[in-house]
Formats: structure tokens, sequence, C-alpha cells
């Protein structure tokens, strides 16, 4: 199995960030913009990790993990990440939703 | 753009139950059950909406929304649903992770 996928996050509490969003067909950059706003994510206070997938129909899930709100809002701001996020809005998304959520519990299963 | 794979949901606050899994090659029934869970879900009381992705790996994010956690608890207990979670430890899912999350925050961008 592919366990790299999944995010090694702590016990409960902490915060999720759930991005769910569908793509343009502008590339424009997409590409090396995500790969390197996963890497700028790594490097910043309170980042716990990141879970993601999109579809062939360019339908996506991003669900990445903060110690605190103040860890996302202080990612949220970062100068480089708003560039992307011009770029996101203008070029790349034709519709996103981004919910902040309080991760109360947790629990996972592996196959025996 | 297709809409209809964003759920609708209220401002928040709400619940958000995220659940990260890598399908295994057991097939036995699995498209099935996952349609008819999608469909029974909605009918729960409490159900506000689900966004669901799988990519070509078999990795996927399908996130529900929930008005509480009482909603939750109640679609976590259903006896059909039930009987799907022991077959999706047994055959269907080689990890998952299930997070359930209070949203606090949450906005959205359509591009112009």
């Amino acid at each position: 199995m592919s366990d790299s996928d999944f995010a090694k996050t702590p016990k409960p509490p902490y915060y999720a960030v759930i991005f769910t969003s569908l793509r343009t067909a502008v590339e424009n950059g997409y590409g090396d913009t995500a790969d390197r706003m996963v890497e700028l994510a790594a490097t910043m206070p309170g980042y716990l990790g990141v879970e993601s997938v999109r579809d062939e129909k360019g339908f996506g899930i991003t669900v990445s993990y903060w110690e605190n709100r103040e860890a996302i809002s202080h990612w949220r701001v970062n100068a480089e990440h708003r560039v992307a996020q011009e770029s996101g809005k203008r070029d790349w998304y034709e519709h996103y939703e981004i919910r902040v959520a309080l991760v109360e519990r947790a629990w996972s299963n592996t196959r025996a």
C-alpha cells in the first residue's frame, strides 16, 4: 500500500482546511505552482500534513492539517501563497469552496 | 461547469466527516454499495451533502457534511451502513482515516 498519501496527524484537536475545487482547462503554470505550494506549506509553522486527490474530470479535494487557527492564518497570508491564490481565482479554478474545521475525533483502520 | 460535485452547505457551524481511503483491488459489490451509501446517507436526518473524489491509484477523499454530531452518530450506527463498514474493513480498503470536524468558517469563489 501507498502510506505516503495519508497525512500523519497527531491526536485531536487540530485543524483541517478542506479545499474542494473544479479545475479549468487553463494550465499556465498550474502544475509547478501546485507542487510548490505543497512544498511551501510544509515549511510553515504548525503544518501537520496534507491529503489530496483530483479526478480525471478536474474535480479535486485537498485537505491540509494544522495545529491551530493561527497557523492557518499565517499560511493564508504568505506572500508567495497570495500570488498563487490570485492565479487560482483568475485562471485555474472554475469554482472552489474552502472550509476551516476543528478536528475533534479521529480513528483509522488498516486491513488485516 | 459541473456544480453538482459541490455540496450546498449552509453557513457554519456544521460538521464534516473527512473519510480518506486507499482501495484494495477487491470489487465484491463495492461500486453498488458505495452508490447505495450515498443514497442512504442523503435520507438521514441532519445530512447536508457530500463531496467525493477517487484517483486512478485508488486513493480517495470523501467529505460528508452534517448538521451536528448527533446526526453523525445516527448515521454511523445505521444497520445497513454497519454492514457496509464491515465489508469496507475486510475487503475494500487497505487503509482509511476518519476525522470528525466542526466547520467554523467557509468561503468560496466562482471564476468571473
